[in-house]
C-alpha cells in the first residue's frame, strides 16, 4: 500500500527529508505545506514533495506519518492547530532543535502517537534552495522517547530516520537539551561573538579578510539565519544559559592563566581539549543483527531517560523499545531491541552496574 | 646564479616553504636545520630541503636568505645565536605568529636586513609529515615593515612569499598582533574552551560523538599542538588578554539577553555577526601592473604603521617600499609600489584624507 507522509515546513530540513524519501523510489507519497507560498512552490519544483497542500490541516488529512519541520517557535501552536485534523492512526514526529517543551506539547496533543526527534545535521544556509537529499547521510537522528512511548510509533519514526540514511539513537528529552546547548547552541553564540569581537575593530574591519582557515572554520556557522536561531535559543534558554556560563568560566580561567603567566596550567588546559577533540568522533559500534533485552523497571519518570541515555553513551542504537506498564503500578517491563549482539552484551553489563537485571530475550514481533 | 635559502625549523611551515620552493625548479638550493634530528631527516626524505645541516650556524653560512621557522618561543634566542654566522649581505625573515617582540629582536640582531613575516595559513596538524607544498596557495603573507625597513630586503621577502604562491601584504607589527589575537589566538582558546565545556559533562562524554558538522568546524583547531600554542599565546599575551576580555563581555551580554528575554536585541546581535561573516572573505582588489606613489612623511614611529595599515585595509598590496630619511631629521620621503593603477588611486585618496600629499611617480628600479 502507498504510504502518505505529510511534511509541514518545506525548508532546509523538511525539503531534505522529502528529497531523500522521494529519491528512494519507495511506494510513498510526500505531501507538503509551508506558510511561505514561494518555499512551497520551490519544494514542488525541486522534487522534494509530490503534492503541495493549501493548509496544514489539508496536508495531514489522510497522512500515515506527519513530520513537523517548521521553526521551533511555531511547533507548539501547530501541534494544537492540527490536533483534530491528524488521522487517529497517524504517527507524528518533529525535527526541532530543542525537545523538552515540544515533546510535552506533542504528547499532550497526540498522546503515544507523538515521538520527538532531532536530526543532527544542518547547514548555515536555510530554505528549500539549500535542501539536499544527502543531508542526513550517516548523521545521528536523536529520538526522545518518554515513559509515554510505545513500540509501534517509535519504530515508525526510527524507520523514517533510517530511510533518509541517518542513524537513529534514543536519548531522554532533557539530556538532549543539555547536550545540544553545549554541542550546538553555545558554539553558535560563541561563533557570532568571535566574529563580532573581530569585526568591531573600527577601521580595521577590512583586515578581517586576512584571516586564515581556522577563523573561517570557527565562524562558519555565524552566517546562519538569525530568526531561526533566536527561536532555537529561546526554546532552550535555561540549558543554554547554564552552558554559556560554563564557557564564560573557562575563558575567565584562561585569562587568569595568561595574566599570572601560569603556562603549564595553560598547556594542560589546551592538551585536555586536544585529547577530547581527537577522541570526539570515534565511531560507536553500530552494526549487527537485532538483539533484544528485557528487564523490570520502576514505573516512574527518569528511569527510561537513564536507560536510553546509557545506551547512547555506549554508542548502542535502540531500534525498538516497548514499555509494558504493570496494571498494579509501581513496576513496568522494558523491552529494548538494539543493533548487534555485542552491543547488547555491553549494554547489559552497563545496566547491571546501574542495578537493572537485564537479560537477553527472543525478539518478538 | 644559484640562490641559497636556509630554513631553520623544518616543521609544518618550514617544510611547506621548502616543498613549495623546490617544486618550482628554480635555481635555488634549500638548506635546512631542525633541533629534532627525526624532523630534519623527514624533511630530506620528503624533498623539502636539498641539504640537512648539522647546526643552525652551519645552515646560515653562505645563505642569501634565512627563514626562521621554529616555534615563536625560540626565535629571539635563535636570532642572538646566529647573529655572527649570517653573512653580512643575507636577508633574514621569520614566520612567527606574533610580531612586535620578534621584529624588535630581529632588527636588533640584523638591522635593516630583518623583515618580519607571518603567512596566514596553517593546520591543526604539525611537523614535517603535515607539510604541504600547496599550503600557502592564495593565502595572505603579512610582512611587518618598520621605520627601519629598506627596499631591497623588503622586496626579497615579498618575493619569497610570492614564490610559494602567497599574497604579501604590509601591516605594522602592533596592528598585526592585535589582529591575530582576534582572528586566531582567541578563536583558538574559544575552540578549546567549547570542547572542554562539552567534554566535562561526566558520563555523557561519549554523547559528544553525536555532534553535527557545526561543532566539528568550530572545534577543529582545538586538536592543535598545545606546546606550540602556549608559545604563541605567551608571545602575544597582552593583545590576547585584551581580545579575550572583549569576547567575554560579548558572551555576558548575550547571557543577559537570554535571562531578560530581550529577543530582538539577541536577533540584532546574531544578525550583525551574520552580515560581518558574510562580508568577511570578499576578495580585495589585488591585480594590475605595479604603480608607484611618493610622499613626504614625518620621520617618527607610527607613521609607517598608519600608511601600511591603511593600504592593507583597502586590500592594496605593497610590492615595494622605500624610506629615504632626511639627513636633517624630522622628515622623510616614502615611496610605495602597489599592485595596479586603480589600487594606487584608491590608496592616494585615502592617504589624502589622512593628510598625506601622495602623488603618482615613475617606477625607479
Amino acid at each position: 500500500v502507498t504510504e502518505r507522509i505529510a511534511i509541514l515546513g518545506t525548508g532546509l530540513i523538511g525539503g531534505s527529508i522529502g528529497l531523500a524519501l522521494r529519491g528512494r523510489g519507495d511506494d510513498v507519497v510526500v505531501v507538503g505545506y509551508d506558510i511561505d507560498p514561494a518555499g512551497l512552490e520551490g519544494a514542488v519544483a525541486r522534487g522534494a514533495i509530490d503534492e503541495a497542500s493549501e493548509s496544514a490541516a489539508v496536508a495531514v488529512a489522510g497522512a500515515d506519518l506527519v513530520v513537523l519541520a517548521m521553526p521551533v517557535d511555531r511547533m507548539e501552536a501547530v501541534c494544537r492547530s492540527i490536533e483534530g485534523a491528524v488521522p487517529p492512526e497517524a504517527v507524528v514526529t518533529d525535527v526541532g532543535s530543542s525537545k523538552s517543551r515540544i515533546v510535552g506539547q506533542g504528547e499532550s496533543s497526540f498522546g503515544e502517537r507523538f515521538i520527538g526527534g532531532h536530526p543532527m545535521a544542518g547547514s548555515e544556509r536555510h530554505g528549500i534552495d539549500a535542501a539536499d537529499g544527502d543531508l542526513f547521510d550517516g548523521a545521528w537522528w536523536i529520538l526522545t522517547p518518554t515513559h509515554g512511548t510505545h513500540s509501534a510509533p517509535y519504530r515508525r519514526v526510527a524507520s523514517l530516520a533510517a530511510a533518509v540514511r541517518a542513524r537513529p539513537i534514543a536519548i531522554a528529552p532533557d539530556v538532549h537539551d543539555d547536550l545540544v546547548a553545549r554541542l550546538s547552541h553555545v558554539p553558535q553564540i560563541a561563533a557570532s561573538a568571535l566574529v563580532d569581537a573581530a569585526a568591531t575593530a573600527g577601521d580595521r574591519e577590512a583586515l578581517l579578510g586576512l584571516a586564515a582557515g581556522g577563523f573561517r572554520d570557527v565562524t562558519r556557522i555565524a552566517a546562519s539565519n538569525p530568526d531561526l536561531w533566536v527561536a532555537i535559543l529561546r526554546s532552550n534558554s535555561a540549558s543554554v544559559l547554564e552552558a554559556l556560563r560554563g564557557l564564560g568560566r573557562r575563558l575567565e580561567a584562561v585569562a587568569g592563566m595568561l595574566e599570572a603567566e601560569r603556562w603549564s596550567e595553560l598547556r594542560d588546559f589546551l592538551d585536555r581539549a586536544r585529547v577530547a577533540r581527537t577522541e570526539l568522533f570515534r565511531k560507536p559500534v553500530y552494526a549487527g543483527d537485532p538483539a533484544a533485552l528485557g528487564f523490570l523497571i520502576p514505573d516512574k519518570p527518569g528511569v527510561l531517560a537513564e536507560v536510553t541515555t546509557t545506551a547512547a553513551n555506549l554508542g548502542v542504537n535502540i531500534e525498538d523499545l516497548k514499555i509494558v506498564h504493570s496494571t498494579e503500578g509501581g513496576r513496568g517491563r522494558l523491552v529494548l531491541v538494539v543493533s548487534g549482539r555485542e552491543a547488547a552484551e555491553r549494554l547489559m553489563g552497563e545496566l547491571g552496574a546501574l542495578g537493572y537485571r537485564a537479560e537477553r530475550i527472543e525478539i518478538d514481533d
